[in-house]
């Protein structure tokens, strides 16, 4: 596709940093680097191709909604085998839903990637979910169904799918943590950083402090499950003294 | 998955007939033949399996919906790479808009292969192209993308995709014919049928007869098709004609 050398020098070192940045959050080496860049290209940078036609990544993000949707698809029809027609629809929508798609593009920090004329505060939640889908564009293109599947199996199935939780079967650890601080007036705070170490996949540590001392402390592959795990940890240390109260 | 014997004998004479009609619509042999029977399995057969979970076609057409639309999608993403979101949205709506897929359906006669306890003649339009959906959905499960791939652009996108008559830019023949017809008081009658011959895949012929005269024949893998190109070619015999009228 070749983009215009004043944005992206080829071999440049900001190439060879962005391929890194890529390697971690895919889990693999991309081939051609050009979709990725695409990916992230925001119609403000107002780029253009060789026959004037605009480049950004809304085209991806076009692909990439799509294959998602197949994909999480499956997942349902594999692993709710009793689920009809409107429950898998029900449950396609929570999961792709706008919110927990921006959710997942923030974990990965994606726009530090993103090109734009505008500043980042500039926009609003949702280039957060865009870029995210567009990202899953740029696997179709660049490797194909396997790979998308791959990619969407560990970014998002594993680390924020939980059937049961969408179903609201399960009650969070985190909500009941929570609401216990609060009628006890006691403060709490998640401190959540990343913490990849030796993994080949991004990571989040959670500390989690009640009344000003560390209750519990997790590792996940999204902050949501590091927060759900340290809570669940919390919950049963305190748990005489949350069923007492 | 398992089929109640009532319903469907295994090393049936049925099945045998069964698996050679897929084969035939499907250009290509069916692994396991269990997923497209469901396909074709009516919510009226009330069928359950043994953990008493209704069993019917409704889920796989979820599935195949899903994965029509990110092939019709990646197609026009390649076709058409100068059309952003927007158009890329819409061109996907007219291809996999029920009117279109109930003419699939239709012409593949996949009706015939619904089991059901109502009268054929008494359901809907819909179900010609909901059967179609669900047929992709058993694809998808038997071969994976690869094969749905395959199967929908030798069903859909070569017979049925064209993308400038979809954007209004040509005029179709057909519509150029009967309006002539009308004009100059003609009969005219398309008489289409099945002209498989030794082909892999399904075939239709069509006889354009104008005024009681055969005017032209073709061939091809859609009835639409067929008669487009059966129009053409009346259109060019008639040319001279035409204009001066």
């Amino acid at each position: 596709m070749g983009f215009p050398s004043n944005i992206f020098n080829s071999h440049s070192k900001k190439d060879g940093d962005f391929f890194l940045g890529m390697t971690k959050i895919l889990g693999f080496k991309p081939k051609k680097l050009d979709y990725y860049k695409r990916a992230f290209l925001h119609r403000s940078a107002n780029i253009k191709d060789k026959d004037g036609t605009p480049m950004n990544y809304e085209r991806l993000e076009f692909l990439g909604d799509s294959m998602l949707g197949t994909i999480i698809s499956k997942h349902l029809y594999d692993q709710v085998p009793e689920g009809d027609e409107g429950y898998l629809t029900k449950m396609r929508s929570k999961i792709v839903s706008r919110k927990h798609l921006n959710e997942l593009g923030k974990d990965l920090e994606l726009i530090k990637f993103v090109q734009s004329r505008i500043p980042k505060t500039h926009f609003g939640e949702n280039i957060h979910g865009n870029v995210f889908e567009a990202l899953v564009g740029a696997i179709y293109l660049d490797r194909g169904y396997k790979y998308c599947e791959k990619f969407i199996s560990q970014q998002v199935i594993d680390p924020y799918v939980d059937i049961e939780q969408l179903e609201g079967k399960v009650i969070s650890y985190k909500s009941l943590i929570i609401e216990w601080c609060q009628k006890q007036k006691k403060t709490f705070d998640y401190n959540v950083y990343e913490d990849t170490g030796n993994d080949t996949l991004k990571h989040f540590a959670v500390k989690l402090t009640i009344g000003g001392k560390v209750m519990a402390k997790a590792r996940a592959t999204s902050k949501k499950k590091a927060e759900e795990r340290a809570s669940k940890r919390a919950y049963y240390a305190l748990q005489d003294r949350m069923e007492k109260s």
